[in-house]
């Protein structure tokens, strides 16, 4: 197989490109070759290389600790639990959020065999005590909502707080184009003004 | 900035990723080190290194003349004449062609400064003679067309014998769905059963 051939069968296996699209990527870099196609290759190689999992929350950085679990001015005692990475990043991007993190790294699914060992979900246990603050930053779907729940109740003895994320309309979002378990939530959840 | 940051970066000016699938794919990446990062970092990088123009028809090939112009098996007479590689691949995927190509990397363009030198066509002349084919393969652009035309008045002093791709109702194209352009060419160039 040839270089170009390799290359397109690596590019459509990333998400969001398929054996066109890979092909059309393909061709933008051999264009584009000192700007974008050299350095993405050393990209790639630098952050397989550099970038590794943090012992203490599972996020992924240069450093271990790493940058979050590392810095002082972010509140130790609040423990955000997240399913994956792209979801602490959301967060993040918020800039709302002043704690640490846990990333579990999937949902507990009986079909694919993953169980609790798999998650960390006993090195997340660890991590709290009476002073702290879990809150469970699942996605909204079933099995996020099932792993929230196991760790919850696993929480439960440490004698942490638990909270979760609240539920209801989003900002900018028409009543008349929700789901009707959004609507459910939104409605019970109501606040007093 | 941090390697991440880089990698993001780098795989968001890849055509058909914007900011939020750059950090997907590299997520994914991240999540796949042996198997597919650093196999595609040195893909790049071999790729970058090794894949050149061919210096007779502008293929990008690991060899210089390319495969298809080394080919003693294709036809030397024909030469098909395309704006774009993806559009020399889509030519070979088929399997129908068994001559020669000419990728011209562009289309005339007063606008960008787009020019015959800037695409090749005096060496496109050179190639041909009074027992070529040549084949006009460009898009059914105005651009396209407006660079097929100039290339063909060219081409005329050559006395090559000069064709176009034929135009008309796709396979599997519903009428009802065509523009009337395509139905006009298709009715002007019918054809008696």
């Amino acid at each position: 197989m040839s270089e170009l051939d390799t290359l397109i069968q690596l590019l459509a296996k990333l998400p969001g490109l398929g054996p066109r699209s890979a092909r059309r990527a393909a061709l933008f870099l051999l264009k584009r070759r000192e700007q974008v196609m050299q350095p993405l290759a050393a990209a790639l190689g630098a952050a397989a290389a550099a970038i590794r999992p943090c012992s203490i929350c599972g996020n992924l950085d240069t450093t271990d600790p790493c940058a979050i679990c590392a810095d002082n001015r972010r509140d130790p005692a609040a423990i955000c639990v997240v399913e994956d990475l792209a979801d602490l990043w959301a967060l993040e991007r918020t800039g709302a959020y002043r704690g640490r993190y846990h990333v579990l790294g999937g949902t507990l699914s009986a079909l694919d065999g993953i169980g609790p060992e798999e998650l960390n979900i006993g090195r997340l246990i660890g991590r709290l005590g009476p002073e702290s603050e879990l809150i469970l930053a699942l996605n909204a779907t079933v099995e996020g909502q099932t792993t929230a729940h196991y760790v919850a109740e696993r929480a439960r003895a440490t004698g942490a707080r638990i909270s979760r994320l609240a539920q209801g309309v989003p900002i900018g979002g028409e009543l008349d184009y929700l789901d009707d378990g959004t609507l459910t939530a939104a409605l019970k959840a109501r606040r007093t003004l």
